[in-house]
């Protein structure tokens, strides 16, 4: 896999974008992004579980149970969720792909939206109607960048990649972008994101290596424990390079890409959740099933506790295991190991048959102290593993929803 | 029920406390704490559920299993958890017995231990040592106080309660003491809490009778939604007053009073939270079971974005929406309703039918800046409710958890 040097959703062959300021919530910076392809598309989509789905996810789900395989359009929005908006939030959603079919020459059918910001208000729809007749003017390859700067709500910058691949027919591009910051703690999907390739997937596939990719990606990333209403990852895939993805080869070649990429962006969303200073790897080993790991995994990496002491590069592992202790799973204490600083010359146990072992205070402070570690929590019951990344609570975390709205 | 002014542990009859500075790990503050009963006692424990369970927890469970009935004294220290600590602890927790006992001048088995402060550090014994044989020769009932203080760690103010009640067979008197502060989210029990009472209750009543009272009470309330290593509630009652307890009227009439006596020490928790500047009760109603009342109103109450919001002032109530969705339970957000400020003149209603009202965000905003408030959300599916208690994420929190130990 071959990363493209500030490669975007537009380095795919076929993909073309807009992204301009419409004044959904912000003064004066860009909001509103369209990512258009020259050909019909299969999708595939992974969305939230949460119960107070927002109205894009509803009608996106909608959409792909209709007419997948002819997608030609996706509208991205950052400043209103549209989520708790009721039945006029709905009709305001259906009113979007309208408006994008008209302006842009398709069927309302044929788009796809996103959108992201404060939940409980109304999208101001003739803003978002005016920006998005001016944006299917505007829309060139050149503008992968501007589109995800336009879906960032609390993120510091914008996050994208592309990453070319050589697939047994020939090369094909996949490009990505992502929004995270807040609420994230993806059940099933996560925060916005969007995936193109020009490779040549049919429907029927690509949805099940989309939920493959995301479950080792997006599903493993944590930065508040807070799962979104919006939660949304979709994939278009153009076939515009020529080159099929259709037997075991290419399939296996195409999944392993994605997957890859997938983790790159997600871990990019950690990397700039709220206020985070620090990105840390859990890895629970020796469980007794992968459901087990993960539950110790999510519940060490949603722990304020343990978040805080990450902040304060104060190596309390205590936290670390009373955390694991109360994620609902059965263990023996007295089996427990635990080692920081894995995979690096100061790896360094500090637990071993649920006892502190002789380390040295110091030691454990300096790999707190490092804005990127790992973690490992061995349960020494079975051979099941899983891991999670996340990030710190800070103060700066506070500071930014504190006051998010105002 | 009749508070008594400035009550503790030892305002019942035949109760005595002793408290000084064993420095176990705090350089001049009380941090031991002996309570002594002159009689026998029958005891009722409730312990944290969580898998890595204290040492003092795991033997004062085995303590009750054994020999109740019996139960004369309550050592507990601030300081250190002896939580982690592998089987050196669990020695250190029955030693701590032994020496009580030989100090006091009753079997180990009468002896019930409680340990709050760090993880994962051994206690020192000869410290503690030195601290239970001079406490023993120190107790009376004048020190209920400095007994609730010595058992603080990052709370602000001792907590502590005595009421009287009118029995059938008499007054009885029911004291008290607890401590919070950070890792608050019980399970079945919080944090350390001592009850004490000159009713003659059987032991066999007793546990029945405090589980009752720690459901409505301690299993209320979350600071941050982490479940200690420790959490124990302690209740003794030693029927020095000679009024029994054992008939339909004298028991309804007790429970009544210990539950409310309960919910009041837990409140004290939460008001005293790590970095809490607000008090929020959180009250689902309508749901279709108990148990998802209470997981919604748990998740919200954990929630990072929900409580940053309380911090904030600020009425984002998209987030307390958002928060519910992702509780694992089934609902129609169409049928959602939410109330804040509920039982005050200012009542307000931000949420119908799943969509949003007309309120004006002035008056919103004034609810989410009171000290205290509640919020109803209201499901609109059955006749099942639930509430919890909990405060807000402030920037005190993140600064006292990014440095507790140093």
């Amino acid at each position: 896999m071959n990363v493209i040097e500030s490669g975007t959703v537009t380095s795919p062959a076929g993909f073309r974008a807009a992204a301009l300021a419409a004044h959904i919530k912000y003064a004066n910076r860009l909001d509103l992004a369209v990512i258009v392809s020259d050909r019909d598309c299969a999708a595939a989509g992974v969305f939230t579980q949460n119960q107070v789905a927002a109205a894009p996810v509803l009608v996106d789900k909608e959409t792909l149970a209709k007419g997948n395989g002819r997608i030609r359009a996706i509208i991205a929005n950052a400043g209103n969720a549209n989520a708790s908006t009721g039945k006029p939030g709905l009709k305001n959603a259906r009113d979007t792909q309208q408006i994008a079919a008209a302006s842009l020459g398709c069927t309302p059918e044929q788009v796809l939206i996103l959108s992201t910001g404060v939940i409980g208000v109304q999208l101001p729809m003739n803003k978002l109607q005016a920006g998005i007749e001016t944006a299917a003017n505007q829309h060139s390859p050149d503008n992968g960048l501007a589109a995800a700067q336009a879906i960032m709500t609390t993120d510091t910058h914008p996050k994208h990649l592309a990453v070319q691949v050589e697939l047994p027919g020939g090369v094909v591009t996949i490009g990505g972008m992502a929004k995270g910051s807040g609420m994230i703690h993806p059940n099933m999907a996560t925060m916005l994101g969007v995936v193109t390739t020009d490779a040549l997937v049919a429907p029927e596939l690509l949805q099940g290596m989309l939920g493959t990719a995301v479950n080792a990606s997006f599903n493993r990333i944590s930065v508040d424990g807070d799962t979104s209403t919006n939660d949304t990852v979709l994939l278009l895939a153009n076939g515009a390079s020529g080159v099929p993805v259709n037997d075991a080869a290419s399939v296996k070649a195409f999944q392993t890409t994605l997957t890859d990429f997938c983790i790159q962006l997600a871990q990019m969303i950690v990397r700039d959740g709220e206020g985070a200073s620090k990105f840390v790897e859990i890895q629970v080993t020796s469980a007794k099933n992968s459901s087990d790991a993960h539950a110790i995994a999510a519940t060490i990496t949603t722990s304020p506790l343990v978040k805080t002491a990450f902040a304060g590069s104060d190596a309390n592992w205590g936290r670390i295991l009373a955390a694991a202790g109360r994620a609902g799973v059965t263990f023996d204490q007295n089996l427990v190991e635990l080692w920081i600083g894995i995979n690096t010359p100061n790896e360094l146990q500090l637990v071993a048959q649920g006892t502190p072992t002789n380390y040295q205070e110091a030691d454990a402070a300096r790999i707190f102290a490092q804005p990127t570690f790992k973690i490992r929590l061995d349960l020494g019951i079975g051979t099941a593993s899983d891991m999670m990344w996340t990030s710190d609570l800070t103060h700066e975390y506070v500071s930014i929803n504190a006051d998010y709205r105002t």
